[in-house]
Protein backbone atom coordinates (compact mmCIF):
# COMPACT_ATOMS: atom_id res chain seq x y z
CA UNK A 1 0.00 0.00 0.00
CA UNK A 2 2.67 2.56 0.91
CA UNK A 3 4.70 1.27 -2.28
CA UNK A 4 1.91 2.06 -4.51
CA UNK A 5 1.14 5.90 -2.62
CA UNK A 6 4.86 6.14 -3.27
CA UNK A 7 4.93 5.54 -6.72
CA UNK A 8 1.56 7.33 -7.35
CA UNK A 9 2.87 10.36 -5.97
CA UNK A 10 6.47 9.88 -8.08
CA UNK A 11 3.79 9.70 -11.35
CA UNK A 12 1.96 12.89 -10.14
CA UNK A 13 5.01 14.71 -9.46
CA UNK A 14 6.56 13.87 -12.97
CA UNK A 15 3.64 14.89 -14.76
CA UNK A 16 2.86 18.01 -12.55
CA UNK A 17 6.34 19.43 -13.42
CA UNK A 18 6.43 18.49 -17.02
CA UNK A 19 2.62 20.11 -17.44
CA UNK A 20 4.45 23.64 -15.44
CA UNK A 21 7.17 23.37 -17.79
CA UNK A 22 5.18 22.94 -20.88
CA UNK A 23 2.45 25.07 -19.96
CA UNK A 24 4.81 27.75 -19.53
CA UNK A 25 6.66 27.31 -22.75
CA UNK A 26 3.27 27.22 -24.18
CA UNK A 27 2.12 30.18 -23.03
CA UNK A 28 5.58 32.07 -24.44
CA UNK A 29 5.68 30.63 -27.65
CA UNK A 30 1.64 30.83 -28.51
CA UNK A 31 0.94 34.26 -27.24
CA UNK A 32 4.64 35.99 -27.22
CA UNK A 33 6.31 34.79 -30.50
CA UNK A 34 8.55 31.95 -29.24
CA UNK A 35 11.81 32.47 -28.23
CA UNK A 36 15.31 33.99 -29.11
CA UNK A 37 18.86 34.99 -27.37
CA UNK A 38 19.32 38.86 -28.72
CA UNK A 39 18.48 41.22 -26.15
CA UNK A 40 14.79 41.61 -27.65
CA UNK A 41 11.34 40.65 -25.94
CA UNK A 42 11.79 37.01 -27.10
CA UNK A 43 14.69 37.01 -25.03
CA UNK A 44 12.74 37.68 -22.11
CA UNK A 45 10.69 34.80 -22.47
CA UNK A 46 12.89 32.52 -21.60
CA UNK A 47 12.58 34.38 -18.27
CA UNK A 48 9.67 32.51 -17.34
CA UNK A 49 10.23 28.85 -18.59
CA UNK A 50 13.85 28.98 -16.67
CA UNK A 51 12.85 29.98 -13.68
CA UNK A 52 9.82 27.57 -13.59
CA UNK A 53 12.29 24.91 -15.30
CA UNK A 54 15.50 25.54 -12.70
CA UNK A 55 13.93 27.50 -9.53
CA UNK A 56 10.91 25.03 -9.26
CA UNK A 57 10.81 21.54 -11.06
CA UNK A 58 14.70 21.07 -11.28
CA UNK A 59 15.04 22.50 -7.67
CA UNK A 60 12.00 19.69 -6.65
CA UNK A 61 13.52 17.21 -8.02
CA UNK A 62 17.03 17.53 -6.33
CA UNK A 63 15.54 18.43 -3.20
CA UNK A 64 13.53 14.85 -3.22
CA UNK A 65 16.50 12.82 -4.05
CA UNK A 66 16.94 11.40 -0.44
CA UNK A 67 12.99 10.72 -0.19
CA UNK A 68 14.02 7.56 -2.82
CA UNK A 69 13.98 4.29 -1.14
CA UNK A 70 17.24 3.27 -3.40
CA UNK A 71 18.86 6.12 -1.13
CA UNK A 72 18.01 4.55 2.19
CA UNK A 73 20.61 2.24 1.81
CA UNK A 74 24.24 1.91 1.08
CA UNK A 75 26.97 4.75 0.99
CA UNK A 76 25.12 8.18 1.05
CA UNK A 77 28.20 9.89 -0.44
CA UNK A 78 26.70 9.27 -4.76
CA UNK A 79 23.86 10.13 -3.07
CA UNK A 80 24.79 14.10 -1.64
CA UNK A 81 27.12 14.31 -4.74
CA UNK A 82 23.80 14.10 -6.99
CA UNK A 83 21.94 16.22 -5.12
CA UNK A 84 24.48 18.49 -5.14
CA UNK A 85 24.76 18.53 -8.82
CA UNK A 86 20.99 18.43 -9.42
CA UNK A 87 20.70 21.86 -7.69
CA UNK A 88 23.82 23.52 -8.82
CA UNK A 89 21.99 22.70 -12.35
CA UNK A 90 19.13 23.87 -11.49
CA UNK A 91 21.05 26.72 -9.63
CA UNK A 92 22.71 27.65 -13.53
CA UNK A 93 19.24 27.49 -15.32
CA UNK A 94 18.13 30.35 -12.58
CA UNK A 95 21.28 32.40 -13.49
CA UNK A 96 20.05 32.07 -17.43
CA UNK A 97 17.11 32.65 -16.54
CA UNK A 98 17.90 36.05 -14.22
CA UNK A 99 20.24 36.81 -17.45
CA UNK A 100 17.29 36.54 -20.09
CA UNK A 101 15.12 39.15 -18.08
CA UNK A 102 18.60 41.90 -17.41
CA UNK A 103 19.44 41.54 -20.58
CA UNK A 104 15.83 42.08 -22.30
CA UNK A 105 15.49 45.11 -19.90
CA UNK A 106 18.92 46.94 -20.32
CA UNK A 107 18.39 46.44 -24.65
CA UNK A 108 14.64 48.18 -23.99
CA UNK A 109 16.17 50.84 -21.10
CA UNK A 110 13.78 49.51 -18.76
CA UNK A 111 14.67 49.73 -14.82
CA UNK A 112 15.88 46.30 -13.33
CA UNK A 113 14.29 45.23 -9.79
CA UNK A 114 11.92 47.92 -8.93
CA UNK A 115 8.56 45.58 -8.63
CA UNK A 116 7.91 43.54 -5.40
CA UNK A 117 8.12 40.48 -7.81
CA UNK A 118 11.92 41.26 -8.63
CA UNK A 119 12.60 41.86 -5.08
CA UNK A 120 11.33 38.63 -3.57
CA UNK A 121 12.91 36.71 -6.75
CA UNK A 122 16.38 38.13 -6.37
CA UNK A 123 16.10 37.50 -2.66
CA UNK A 124 14.92 33.56 -3.77
CA UNK A 125 17.67 33.56 -5.66
CA UNK A 126 20.82 34.84 -3.24
CA UNK A 127 19.01 32.60 -0.69
CA UNK A 128 19.70 29.46 -2.98
CA UNK A 129 23.11 30.38 -3.41
CA UNK A 130 23.99 30.58 0.11
CA UNK A 131 21.97 27.35 0.58
CA UNK A 132 24.28 26.00 -2.13
CA UNK A 133 27.47 26.77 -0.98
CA UNK A 134 26.62 26.41 2.79
CA UNK A 135 25.81 22.78 2.00
CA UNK A 136 28.56 22.17 0.05
CA UNK A 137 30.81 22.92 2.44
CA UNK A 138 28.81 21.36 5.20
CA UNK A 139 27.66 18.08 4.10
CA UNK A 140 29.53 17.16 1.53
CA UNK A 141 33.21 18.52 2.09
CA UNK A 142 34.83 15.90 4.59
CA UNK A 143 35.89 18.39 7.31
CA UNK A 144 32.50 19.07 9.20
CA UNK A 145 31.96 17.13 12.61
CA UNK A 146 28.73 15.20 12.60
CA UNK A 147 27.71 17.08 15.35
CA UNK A 148 28.09 19.96 13.18
CA UNK A 149 25.97 18.62 10.50
CA UNK A 150 23.55 17.04 13.01
CA UNK A 151 23.12 20.89 13.96
CA UNK A 152 22.67 22.33 10.57
CA UNK A 153 20.87 19.48 8.82
CA UNK A 154 16.95 20.93 10.24
CA UNK A 155 17.81 24.13 9.22
CA UNK A 156 19.15 22.85 5.34
CA UNK A 157 15.95 21.43 5.36
CA UNK A 158 14.19 24.10 6.65
CA UNK A 159 15.36 26.59 3.96
CA UNK A 160 15.28 24.40 1.01
CA UNK A 161 11.70 24.23 1.83
CA UNK A 162 11.56 27.80 1.99
CA UNK A 163 13.12 28.61 -0.89
CA UNK A 164 11.26 26.90 -2.92
CA UNK A 165 7.96 28.27 -0.95
CA UNK A 166 9.57 31.63 -2.20
CA UNK A 167 9.99 30.95 -5.42
CA UNK A 168 6.54 29.64 -6.12
CA UNK A 169 5.34 33.32 -4.63
CA UNK A 170 7.89 35.25 -7.16
CA UNK A 171 6.48 32.84 -9.72
CA UNK A 172 2.97 33.71 -9.12
CA UNK A 173 3.56 37.35 -8.75
CA UNK A 174 5.59 37.10 -11.74
CA UNK A 175 2.99 35.75 -14.24
CA UNK A 176 0.19 38.10 -12.11
CA UNK A 177 2.71 41.18 -13.50
CA UNK A 178 3.34 39.94 -16.91
CA UNK A 179 -0.24 39.28 -18.10
CA UNK A 180 -0.42 43.17 -16.66
CA UNK A 181 1.24 44.26 -18.69
CA UNK A 182 0.83 42.60 -22.07
CA UNK A 183 -3.12 42.41 -21.35
CA UNK A 184 -3.82 45.98 -21.33
CA UNK A 185 -6.62 47.04 -23.95
CA UNK A 186 -10.50 46.56 -24.85
CA UNK A 187 -11.56 42.84 -25.03
CA UNK A 188 -7.88 41.89 -24.86
CA UNK A 189 -8.02 43.12 -21.18
CA UNK A 190 -6.92 40.96 -18.72
CA UNK A 191 -10.46 41.67 -16.54
CA UNK A 192 -12.19 40.23 -19.81
CA UNK A 193 -10.16 36.73 -19.09
CA UNK A 194 -9.31 36.32 -22.66
CA UNK A 195 -8.18 32.76 -23.33
CA UNK A 196 -4.17 33.66 -22.53
CA UNK A 197 -5.36 35.29 -18.99
CA UNK A 198 -6.92 32.02 -18.60
CA UNK A 199 -4.34 29.64 -19.70
CA UNK A 200 -1.85 31.48 -17.66
CA UNK A 201 -3.37 31.38 -14.20
CA UNK A 202 -4.03 27.59 -15.03
CA UNK A 203 -0.38 27.82 -15.30
CA UNK A 204 0.01 29.72 -11.69
CA UNK A 205 -2.17 27.26 -9.96
CA UNK A 206 -0.13 23.91 -11.49
CA UNK A 207 2.87 25.65 -10.23
CA UNK A 208 1.22 25.74 -6.44
CA UNK A 209 -0.17 22.28 -6.77
CA UNK A 210 3.33 20.73 -7.63
CA UNK A 211 4.72 22.64 -5.00
CA UNK A 212 2.83 21.71 -2.25
CA UNK A 213 3.38 17.83 -3.24
CA UNK A 214 6.67 18.26 -2.68
CA UNK A 215 6.37 20.13 0.36
CA UNK A 216 4.44 17.45 1.89
CA UNK A 217 6.54 14.76 0.41
CA UNK A 218 9.70 16.84 2.02
CA UNK A 219 7.97 17.55 4.89
CA UNK A 220 5.29 15.61 6.28
CA UNK A 221 5.52 11.92 4.53
CA UNK A 222 7.09 9.18 6.10
CA UNK A 223 9.49 8.26 2.90
CA UNK A 224 12.91 9.41 4.65
CA UNK A 225 15.92 7.81 5.26
CA UNK A 226 15.59 6.46 8.83
CA UNK A 227 18.02 8.30 11.51
CA UNK A 228 21.18 6.30 12.43
CA UNK A 229 21.10 7.73 15.59
CA UNK A 230 17.34 7.05 16.44
CA UNK A 231 18.14 3.18 15.32
CA UNK A 232 20.90 3.30 17.87
CA UNK A 233 19.17 4.88 20.37
CA UNK A 234 16.20 2.51 19.96
CA UNK A 235 18.51 -0.33 20.09
CA UNK A 236 20.42 1.10 23.31
CA UNK A 237 16.96 1.56 25.40
CA UNK A 238 15.32 -1.92 24.17
CA UNK A 239 19.08 -3.22 25.60
CA UNK A 240 18.74 -1.78 28.75
CA UNK A 241 21.82 1.00 28.20
CA UNK A 242 20.63 4.51 28.41
CA UNK B 1 20.00 29.93 26.72
CA UNK B 2 16.65 28.04 24.98
CA UNK B 3 14.15 30.42 27.11
CA UNK B 4 16.42 33.47 25.97
CA UNK B 5 16.27 32.37 22.45
CA UNK B 6 12.24 31.43 22.82
CA UNK B 7 11.37 34.72 24.20
CA UNK B 8 14.01 36.68 21.49
CA UNK B 9 11.47 35.05 19.51
CA UNK B 10 8.13 35.91 20.79
CA UNK B 11 9.71 40.12 20.80
CA UNK B 12 10.47 39.55 16.78
CA UNK B 13 7.66 37.96 16.03
CA UNK B 14 5.45 40.59 18.11
CA UNK B 15 7.01 43.08 16.46
CA UNK B 16 7.48 42.07 12.70
CA UNK B 17 3.43 41.38 13.13
CA UNK B 18 2.83 44.80 14.40
CA UNK B 19 4.81 46.34 11.54
CA UNK B 20 3.28 43.92 8.80
CA UNK B 21 -0.20 45.81 9.77
CA UNK B 22 1.19 49.49 10.78
CA UNK B 23 3.10 49.49 7.37
CA UNK B 24 -0.28 48.27 5.51
CA UNK B 25 -2.51 51.01 7.45
CA UNK B 26 -0.05 53.45 6.91
CA UNK B 27 0.09 52.73 2.93
CA UNK B 28 -3.23 53.25 2.54
CA UNK B 29 -3.63 55.96 4.26
CA UNK B 30 -0.86 57.97 3.18
CA UNK B 31 -1.22 57.30 -0.74
CA UNK B 32 -4.69 55.99 -0.58
CA UNK B 33 -6.60 58.14 1.21
CA UNK B 34 -7.65 56.69 3.96
CA UNK B 35 -10.68 53.79 4.71
CA UNK B 36 -14.50 53.82 4.21
CA UNK B 37 -17.09 51.11 4.73
CA UNK B 38 -19.06 52.68 1.46
CA UNK B 39 -18.24 50.92 -1.99
CA UNK B 40 -15.63 53.64 -2.79
CA UNK B 41 -11.73 53.08 -3.71
CA UNK B 42 -11.44 54.11 -0.22
CA UNK B 43 -13.39 50.58 1.24
CA UNK B 44 -10.99 48.51 -0.88
CA UNK B 45 -7.97 49.88 1.41
CA UNK B 46 -9.77 48.12 4.24
CA UNK B 47 -8.99 44.76 1.75
CA UNK B 48 -4.94 44.46 2.33
CA UNK B 49 -5.39 45.29 6.17
CA UNK B 50 -7.57 43.08 7.06
CA UNK B 51 -6.14 40.34 4.49
CA UNK B 52 -2.49 40.83 6.42
CA UNK B 53 -3.91 41.69 9.88
CA UNK B 54 -6.47 38.21 10.01
CA UNK B 55 -4.93 35.46 7.36
CA UNK B 56 -1.02 36.64 7.82
CA UNK B 57 -0.88 37.72 11.34
CA UNK B 58 -3.50 36.64 13.72
CA UNK B 59 -3.71 33.37 11.72
CA UNK B 60 0.38 33.29 12.46
CA UNK B 61 -0.23 33.84 16.16
CA UNK B 62 -3.72 31.41 16.37
CA UNK B 63 -1.35 28.53 14.55
CA UNK B 64 1.59 29.30 17.06
CA UNK B 65 -0.36 28.60 20.34
CA UNK B 66 1.22 25.19 20.84
CA UNK B 67 4.77 26.36 21.10
CA UNK B 68 3.94 28.55 24.19
CA UNK B 69 5.39 26.38 27.21
CA UNK B 70 2.12 27.10 29.19
CA UNK B 71 0.04 24.87 26.77
CA UNK B 72 2.55 22.20 27.33
CA UNK B 73 1.19 20.96 30.40
CA UNK B 74 -2.33 20.74 32.15
CA UNK B 75 -5.47 19.92 30.05
CA UNK B 76 -5.42 20.32 26.38
CA UNK B 77 -9.05 21.46 26.15
CA UNK B 78 -8.36 25.28 27.10
CA UNK B 79 -5.53 25.23 24.46
CA UNK B 80 -7.52 23.72 21.85
CA UNK B 81 -10.26 26.49 22.42
CA UNK B 82 -8.53 29.20 21.94
CA UNK B 83 -6.66 27.66 19.13
CA UNK B 84 -9.92 27.35 17.04
CA UNK B 85 -11.27 30.33 18.43
CA UNK B 86 -8.24 32.85 16.99
CA UNK B 87 -8.29 30.86 14.06
CA UNK B 88 -12.15 31.83 14.06
CA UNK B 89 -11.59 35.31 14.17
CA UNK B 90 -8.73 35.95 11.37
CA UNK B 91 -11.49 33.34 9.32
CA UNK B 92 -14.12 36.61 10.04
CA UNK B 93 -11.60 39.23 9.32
CA UNK B 94 -10.52 37.54 6.31
CA UNK B 95 -13.78 37.38 5.11
CA UNK B 96 -14.53 41.16 5.57
CA UNK B 97 -11.37 41.50 3.91
CA UNK B 98 -12.81 39.73 0.72
CA UNK B 99 -16.15 41.61 1.31
CA UNK B 100 -14.65 45.18 0.84
CA UNK B 101 -12.73 44.06 -2.30
CA UNK B 102 -16.23 42.42 -3.92
CA UNK B 103 -17.99 45.88 -2.39
CA UNK B 104 -15.92 48.34 -4.36
CA UNK B 105 -15.22 45.90 -7.50
CA UNK B 106 -19.18 46.15 -7.40
CA UNK B 107 -19.98 49.35 -7.57
CA UNK B 108 -17.08 50.35 -10.07
CA UNK B 109 -18.60 47.63 -12.19
CA UNK B 110 -15.14 45.58 -12.52
CA UNK B 111 -15.33 42.27 -12.95
CA UNK B 112 -14.52 39.82 -9.43
CA UNK B 113 -11.91 37.20 -9.30
CA UNK B 114 -9.60 37.71 -12.61
CA UNK B 115 -6.25 37.67 -11.69
CA UNK B 116 -3.84 34.80 -10.87
CA UNK B 117 -3.92 36.91 -7.42
CA UNK B 118 -7.96 36.60 -6.96
CA UNK B 119 -7.54 33.01 -7.74
CA UNK B 120 -4.83 32.00 -5.38
CA UNK B 121 -6.26 34.44 -2.53
CA UNK B 122 -9.81 32.60 -2.94
CA UNK B 123 -8.32 29.23 -2.90
CA UNK B 124 -6.18 30.07 0.10
CA UNK B 125 -9.35 31.27 1.67
CA UNK B 126 -11.40 28.28 0.95
CA UNK B 127 -8.60 25.89 1.90
CA UNK B 128 -8.73 27.77 5.33
CA UNK B 129 -12.59 27.38 5.99
CA UNK B 130 -12.19 23.33 4.97
CA UNK B 131 -8.60 23.01 7.38
CA UNK B 132 -11.01 25.10 10.17
CA UNK B 133 -14.23 23.26 10.00
CA UNK B 134 -12.22 19.57 9.57
CA UNK B 135 -9.84 20.58 12.46
CA UNK B 136 -12.96 22.02 14.42
CA UNK B 137 -14.78 18.40 13.82
CA UNK B 138 -12.22 16.16 14.19
CA UNK B 139 -9.91 17.55 16.87
CA UNK B 140 -12.27 19.65 19.39
CA UNK B 141 -15.92 17.72 19.28
CA UNK B 142 -15.21 14.52 21.06
CA UNK B 143 -16.74 11.60 18.78
CA UNK B 144 -13.34 10.79 16.75
CA UNK B 145 -11.24 8.61 18.16
CA UNK B 146 -7.35 8.84 18.93
CA UNK B 147 -6.33 6.45 15.95
CA UNK B 148 -8.30 9.19 13.60
CA UNK B 149 -6.97 12.17 15.50
CA UNK B 150 -3.42 11.00 15.63
CA UNK B 151 -3.71 10.16 11.45
CA UNK B 152 -4.91 13.52 10.92
CA UNK B 153 -2.58 15.46 12.89
CA UNK B 154 -0.03 15.65 10.95
CA UNK B 155 -1.82 16.75 7.74
CA UNK B 156 -3.31 19.39 9.98
CA UNK B 157 0.03 21.11 10.59
CA UNK B 158 0.98 20.12 6.50
CA UNK B 159 -2.18 21.89 5.60
CA UNK B 160 -1.82 24.97 8.22
CA UNK B 161 1.53 25.76 7.48
CA UNK B 162 0.80 25.37 3.89
CA UNK B 163 -2.14 27.48 3.76
CA UNK B 164 -0.17 30.42 5.81
CA UNK B 165 2.22 30.25 2.69
CA UNK B 166 0.02 30.62 0.14
CA UNK B 167 -0.90 34.07 1.95
CA UNK B 168 2.02 35.05 1.76
CA UNK B 169 2.37 34.33 -2.10
CA UNK B 170 -1.12 36.30 -2.23
CA UNK B 171 -0.22 39.04 -0.21
CA UNK B 172 3.01 39.72 -2.14
CA UNK B 173 1.28 39.27 -5.77
CA UNK B 174 -1.67 41.04 -4.44
CA UNK B 175 0.93 44.61 -2.99
CA UNK B 176 2.67 43.79 -6.87
CA UNK B 177 -0.46 44.70 -8.43
CA UNK B 178 -2.20 47.50 -6.46
CA UNK B 179 1.67 49.60 -7.48
CA UNK B 180 1.29 48.58 -10.96
CA UNK B 181 -2.59 50.25 -10.58
CA UNK B 182 -1.70 53.06 -8.88
CA UNK B 183 1.82 53.85 -10.12
CA UNK B 184 1.40 54.10 -13.91
CA UNK B 185 2.45 58.08 -15.01
CA UNK B 186 5.66 59.45 -15.21
CA UNK B 187 8.07 60.02 -12.21
CA UNK B 188 5.33 58.47 -10.27
CA UNK B 189 5.41 55.13 -12.47
CA UNK B 190 6.65 51.61 -10.34
CA UNK B 191 9.58 51.56 -12.37
CA UNK B 192 10.88 54.78 -10.98
CA UNK B 193 10.50 53.55 -7.45
CA UNK B 194 8.86 56.70 -5.68
CA UNK B 195 8.48 56.35 -2.00
CA UNK B 196 4.94 54.86 -2.18
CA UNK B 197 6.91 51.98 -4.10
CA UNK B 198 10.17 51.65 -2.02
CA UNK B 199 7.32 51.37 1.30
CA UNK B 200 5.56 49.06 -0.07
CA UNK B 201 8.05 46.67 -1.40
CA UNK B 202 9.18 47.06 2.08
CA UNK B 203 5.64 46.21 3.52
CA UNK B 204 5.88 42.87 1.08
CA UNK B 205 9.04 41.92 1.95
CA UNK B 206 8.47 42.32 6.64
CA UNK B 207 5.34 39.73 5.25
CA UNK B 208 7.69 37.13 4.11
CA UNK B 209 10.68 37.05 7.16
CA UNK B 210 7.58 37.55 9.19
CA UNK B 211 6.04 34.21 7.60
CA UNK B 212 9.70 32.73 7.49
CA UNK B 213 10.24 32.90 10.94
CA UNK B 214 6.32 31.62 11.98
CA UNK B 215 7.07 28.47 9.83
CA UNK B 216 10.23 28.06 11.35
CA UNK B 217 9.18 28.23 14.92
CA UNK B 218 6.06 26.21 13.53
CA UNK B 219 7.66 23.42 11.85
CA UNK B 220 11.66 22.73 12.75
CA UNK B 221 12.08 24.69 16.20
CA UNK B 222 12.28 22.15 19.40
CA UNK B 223 9.42 24.16 21.18
CA UNK B 224 6.77 21.58 20.95
CA UNK B 225 4.62 19.92 23.63
CA UNK B 226 6.31 16.71 23.97
CA UNK B 227 3.94 13.75 22.35
CA UNK B 228 2.25 11.41 25.51
CA UNK B 229 2.45 8.59 23.04
CA UNK B 230 6.23 9.08 22.34
CA UNK B 231 6.65 9.05 26.05
CA UNK B 232 4.61 6.12 26.95
CA UNK B 233 6.40 4.28 23.69
CA UNK B 234 9.91 5.91 25.26
CA UNK B 235 9.10 4.13 28.60
CA UNK B 236 7.61 1.35 27.54
CA UNK B 237 11.14 0.52 26.02
CA UNK B 238 12.74 1.70 28.88
CA UNK B 239 11.11 -1.24 31.52
CA UNK B 240 11.68 -4.09 28.62
CA UNK B 241 8.07 -4.02 26.85
CA UNK B 242 7.39 -3.81 23.71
Amino acid sequence: MAVGWFYLSVLALCSLGSMCILFTIYWMRYWHGGFAWDGSILMFNWHPVLMVTGMVVLYSAASLVYRLPQSWVGPRLPWKSGHAAMHLLAFLLTVLGLHAVFEFHNHAKIRNLYSLHSWLGITTVFLFACQWFLGFSVFLLPWASMWLRSLLKPIHVFFGASILSLAIASVISGINEKLFFSLKNGTKSYSNLPSEAVFANCAGMLVVVFGLLVLYILLASSWKRPEPGMQAEREALLHGGE
